[in-house]
Formats: structure tokens, C-alpha cells, sequence
């Protein structure tokens, strides 16, 4: 409680710096009598707090309006955050390709990358390909790597906090990659390591298909599926790291798995081809009843999958990616199956960001740290049981 | 940021209070200036809150020990939190009982009272047999009904905020059960309702087999399996409180019922019947081969459903409960098939609480709320985005 009687100035400091950040921020620009207004705070105080974070590189005085100038005398100062003084990563490392966000402080993309990778690759090949598509996005956007603030990445995986993955069958040496620590000789700032599926989650909550909700499952849907959610707008990533890791479910229900659901003969589909996934896919859309009807078993086995969890969740909304969310009749037999088994049906919608739902989720997590660094002052004031 | 700058001697004083309530209930009594220590608080501002406590009626004076007294001269004055200042009920209305439990403001029971009710007993029987164990604990205490500060009820069924049940199959006319409202017709105080595997979950993490764990899944199985977790040591209830209702996965893997699995005829058995489950698993017992078969097809079932849970929510520690807890050998086929099953396998136990465990959780949200009210001082100072 010392917050209260006492006070610790540099946590003022620190809480009053945050808060007019906040407030600049949140507008476009503003004077300092707004920024009191605004903030509560006295105008030294917003003073002397703005001449610091002018100092720090954080924000900037915002050139005057010349044809205001003129017809109203000397203008207000006015200031604005300077989303420029950083940047941030997002990362995605999949079977198939590697890509790469690069955004400002606001969270603003600045610029893309992606490239292919062999799914036999091996880690050391795979992070390398994913270091060129790096260099060559910020020598693309003109950002020197000193300018990076966070780097979030989403990989397929068990990932623990401190980003090595705990297991990872869908990449070839993935299990035991200490991940963070290999990235993290690559940039000196922090580097976030996400599980795929919760990457996308969080992506499509912040600009996606769940914008309006805080209570959501994403399924990424494919020959290994996984899903990540979240809970009144958090990450829920389980006690272990391990939430939503579904792929095994279709071993409890019945004994199958999706390559076999999926294939016309005799030999089930290899895990990660996807392209053998596609040709079955698109059979089936021009009529072929073998292959209409390995897709049905397929749908069935994902309708079994994203059940369980919304039994186990009861989430508002379930948003369905990875390629699964390309076929066409995905959606319907979902919602009427799962209206059939869930006593509180959720509503169920495709993924907006497609391929781009991982990096962008790992970019929110870079930007998350970010702002909580910057930006959060948690309640000090608190007395619970 | 108004607490910091200005400040609203309201919240203030209410602040305080709950800071020196909060420890004094942690001490078995303290002195003044043991108060003035812990918290952080000025003595005059101490003095006058334990003043106001005690004029509450909240806070007591201890009765100074005389042979200390003569010992050392006049002893400083000691204080306690009078936790008989005020009583909560923990309540369950099960399908074929109803029980009460009676505990003080620190949670501590002081007595119990169990009903038998008819499993076709409509809602206005089922009520009454509640509300006269209710009067009848109380009687028996001396504790009168104007004590009471709260009082949680455990019940099967999706319950709402306001305590309306909006799904509720295993009691007769339990859906659409303005629950809440009913009760709070015969109690002066607030009425929490709240679905019984979810109270029992609680209950495992106050006082059973979970104390050591915040991330629990606790099953309540049964014909009609249910299911409560907490993540991070919170109850999560879902977005419309309909999460761990697992009754329904049976469906989807395999097309039986638990009361079709355990059956030894061609009939089911009747879903509410545990009479007849007993004696299938008293038979297996015996060694009948049967009898066997039928617990194993069972075992299996809830295999399938507890893993789709694990590996929805990835909990740290799963505590089975309801009656098939006191099956034997329901634990190691849990945990092998889990371990087969789950990238990173929980911890598998049996409830601690047995059929006390849905009312004693009901008291322990009793006891949640008066702490809320009592004791808790929120958060501040936050700014976030």
C-alpha cells in the first residue's frame, strides 16, 4: 500500500510517462492543454513529461499548420508519438514457407516476406531461409535492424515460455529446438516465441474474423490440425503450453487419422502433402463420389475436433483456418453438427487473414511486449485473499 | 489516474479498511502497532479504521490475557476479525439429494444437513426439501437466518448469471428455472448458482485434491458427465457458461450413451439409475466377465472424454469425481490412455471431497463473494491499452 501513503517517484514518473504516451497515442495529435485535459494530470507534470519523451525519441513536435499560423497567431504546440521510433517482427516458420511482417510502433505494416521452404528441410536450412527473408524485408523498407523493438514468431509445436519447443512432429527437428535462444542471436531486441495456432487466434481478434469478440476458439485446420483461443481476450495457452494441441483427438473418437480419411486408395495421404489434399478437393468439387466422400470423412473428423473444444470452452465464435477454411461447404456442415452436439452452439466463420494469420498474430504478440513496456502500468493498489 | 492526483476519500477510507480487515484475518489477533506494520498505514489512520470496525461489528477487542497483564503492566490492546459476525451457506440440489453446509466469515463449518430427494421430484418438491435442511441447520446452530451474508448453490444444468438455469436435463422441469430468484425468496442476502462440476471444481482447489494447483479440470462422472475447470486458479465458466459440458462428445466419437456402454442387456440403463451402475460395477467386481466388459466400455468413454478435455485446456492436474470415483481401477487406465493420448499428459487423482465437494465449492462462492465485498480492493491505477 506504500503506493498510496508513500509513493515511489521513479513508479510516478514511470506511470505518468505512460499515461501521456496513452493519451497521445490514442490521438492523432495533441497540445498539452488536452494532454491535462485528458490524463488528469497537472500541466508541470505533462510538461516535464513530454520534454522526456521527446528526449527518449518518443515523441515529436508536430510542425505547425502555416495557413492556421497566420489567421489565428501563434498556435498551440502540438505533439504527436512517433510510431516510427521503432519496429517489429512477425515471424512465421511452417512446413511448407517462412514470412515475415515488418511494422511501426502502432502496429502500421510496413512491408511482407515470404518464402518457400522444404517441408524435409532441416532446422538449421529452414531458420537460415527465414534469416534471408528477414534481410531482405528491412533492407526493403529502409529499417536498420538497431530499430527493432520485438520479434514475435509462430511455429508449429509445444512451445514453452522460454521459446524452446517442446515438441514439434509437424517440422523436422523441431522438437527440442531451443528456438528463442537461436533467434535471438539474430536481433538484440526480445524474441517471442508462439505456438502457431495461438499466433492466428490472436490474429484474427485483432484484425480479423473476431474483432468483436473476446471468446474465441481458431482452428487451424489441416492434416495436423491445432487450435489456439482465447479467454475474455486472452491467450489461453494451458498449463503447459500444450492447449488446443487437437491432433491426437482423432485418435480417441475413432482410429484414424485425416491422411487416411482423405485418401482414395488403399495408402493413406503423407502428412504434409498438402497438394495430394488439394487434388482430392478439387475432385470432389467437379463430382467425383470417391472423392466427395473422403472429403465428408474428412469434415466429419473436423466436426468430431472443433466439437471437443467447444465443449470444453464454450467459446462465443470459432473461426476456421489453415486450408481447410479454402473448401468450399466447410462451414455449413460444421454449424449444423455442432447446433446438434453443443448445448450452447457457437457461431462459426471463416479466418479473414488466410495465410497471413500467423505472422500477423506474431506480430501483435511483438507489439503486445512492446506496449506493455511502454505503455502499461499495472494496478498497484491491490489487497486479495 | 484520479487516485493518484486528487483522490476520493470514499474509496480511500474503503481501501484502508479493507487493507487492515485483510490483516487482521490473517493474524489470529495483532496489536495496533502490529497493524500499523503490516500495512503500511499511519497509526492515527489505523485507529480510526479499527474504530470503525468495530462499530461495524466486524472487529473485537481480545480480552487481554491476565496473568500477561500482570506480567508486564498494562499489555497493548489486541484486536480480531469477528469471524461469527456473519454466516454463508453452501448449497447442492442434485438429482437425488439436497444438502446444506453452514460456515462463518472465515469459511470454517459449523455444521451440515443432507436430504434424500426423488430423481422425478418436480421443481417445487425439490425446492422445499431444500429449504427445509436449510431451516433445519440453522435451527440446529442457533445461527439465525438474518446472519446470513451469502449463499452459493451448486446444481447440474447451464446456469446464467442471474441464476436462471437455461439447460438443465438431469432434473425434471430444472430448464428455463428461474433458480436465483426463487431461492433468494427465502434469504435476505445474495444467491450465487452455479453448475456443480464447476463448484466442485472449486471445491478440489479449496480445500481437496487440487489445493497445489491453479490449473485443474475436475470431472464429475457419471451417466451424465459434466465438467468444471479453473485456468490460473479461476473458475472458467465459458462464454455462456456452458464450458466442460461433455455430456454430448459421447455422440460424436461413437454413437453410444454411457447408459448403453454399461448395460449387460439389450436394453440401456435408465440414465439417472446409479442403483443399477452400482451393481454392474459390484458384479465386474465379483469377477463376472460380463459385468467386466461393460466397466470397460465405460472406462473408455471417459477416457475419450477427459482427454478431449486435457487437450482442449491443457491443465495441469485432472480430479475425477462424481461416483466413478469410487470405481476401482478408473485411475490407471486414465492415466495410461492420457499419456498415450496427450503431447504433455496432466496429472490424473481423485477428488478428495467426495459428495461433499459441489457444496462445499458452493460455500467456498459464498465466502468469494463476502471477501469480494469485505476485503478486496481492486486495482486502481491502470492504464492500457
Amino acid at each position: 500500500m506504500g503506493q498510496l501513503t508513500g509513493g515511489d517517484p521513479s513508479l510516478l514518473r514511470r506511470i505518468n510517462s505512460a499515461v501521456v504516451l496513452h493519451a497521445l497515442r490514442a490521438a492523432d495529435c495533441a497540445t498539452l492543454t488536452e494532454i491535462t485535459r485528458v490524463t488528469g494530470l497537472s500541466r508541470p507534470t505533462v510538461e516535464g513529461v513530454v520534454e522526456d519523451l521527446m528526449g527518449a525519441g518518443l515523441v515529436v513536435e508536430k510542425a505547425a499548420d502555416e495557413s492556421v499560423a497566420r489567421r489565428q497567431g501563434r498556435p498551440a504546440r502540438r505533439f504527436r508519438f512517433r510510431a516510427e521510433a521503432g519496429h517489429l517482427l512477425g515471424l512465421e516458420i511452417g512446413s511448407h514457407r517462412v514470412a515475415a511482417l515488418l511494422a511501426d510502433l502502432d502496429g502500421r505494416i510496413l512491408g511482407a516476406q515470404a518464402k518457400d521452404v522444404d517441408e524435409a528441410a532441416p532446422a538449421d536450412e529452414r531458420l537460415e531461409r527465414l534469416r534471408t527473408a528477414v534481410a531482405e524485408l528491412l533492407r526493403r523498407a529502409g529499417v536498420p535492424r538497431s530499430s527493432l523493438r520485438a520479434v514475435g514468431v509462430g511455429t508449429p509445436g509445444i512451445v514453452e515460455a522460454d521459446g524452446t519447443v517442446r515438441l514439434g512432429t509437424a517440422l523436422p527437428e523441431w522438437t527440442g529446438l531451443r528456438l528463442g535462444e537461436r533467434l535471438s542471436r539474430s536481433f538484440k531486441c526480445p524474441v517471442l516465441v508462439e505456438n502457431d495456432a495461438n499466433a492466428a487466434a490472436v490474429a484474427e481478434h485483432w484484425k480479423g474474423a473476431a474483432t468483436e469478440s473476446d471468446d474465441i476458439v481458431f482452428v487451424l485446420a489441416g492434416l495436423s490440425p491445432g487450435a489456439g483461443s482465447l479467454i475474455g481476450g486472452r491467450l489461453h495457452r494451458g498449463y503447459g503450453g500444450a492447449a488446443g494441441e487437437i491432433g491426437a483427438l482423432h485418435l480417441l473418437g475413432r482410429e484414424v487419422t485425416p491422411e487416411t480419411l482423405l485418401s482414395m486408395t488403399d495408402e493413406p495421404l503423407h502428412p504434409l502433402d498438402e497438394q495430394a489434399v488439394a487434388e482430392v478437393f478439387a475432385q470432389a468439387r467437379e463430382g467425383d463420389k470417391q472423392a466427395r466422400a473422403a472429403v465428408d470423412r474428412f469434415i466429419q473428423r473436423l466436426v468430431h475436433d472443433v466439437a471437443a473444444l467447444v465443449l470444453a470452452l464454450d467459446p462465443e465464435l470459432v473461426v476456421v483456418g489453415g486450408w481447410a477454411a479454402g473448401l468450399d461447404g466447410v462451414l455449413e456442415p460444421l454449424r449444423n453438427e455442432l447446433a446438434r452436439y453443443c448445448l450452447r452452439p457457437p457461431r462459426v466463420v471463416l479466418s479473414l487473414l488466410g495465410e497471413a494469420a500467423v505472422a500477423t498474430g506474431a506480430l501483435r504478440l511483438a507489439l503486445d511486449h512492446v506496449e506493455e513496456q511502454l505503455f502499461a502500468v499495472e494496478g498497484t493498489v491491490t489487497a486479495r485473499r
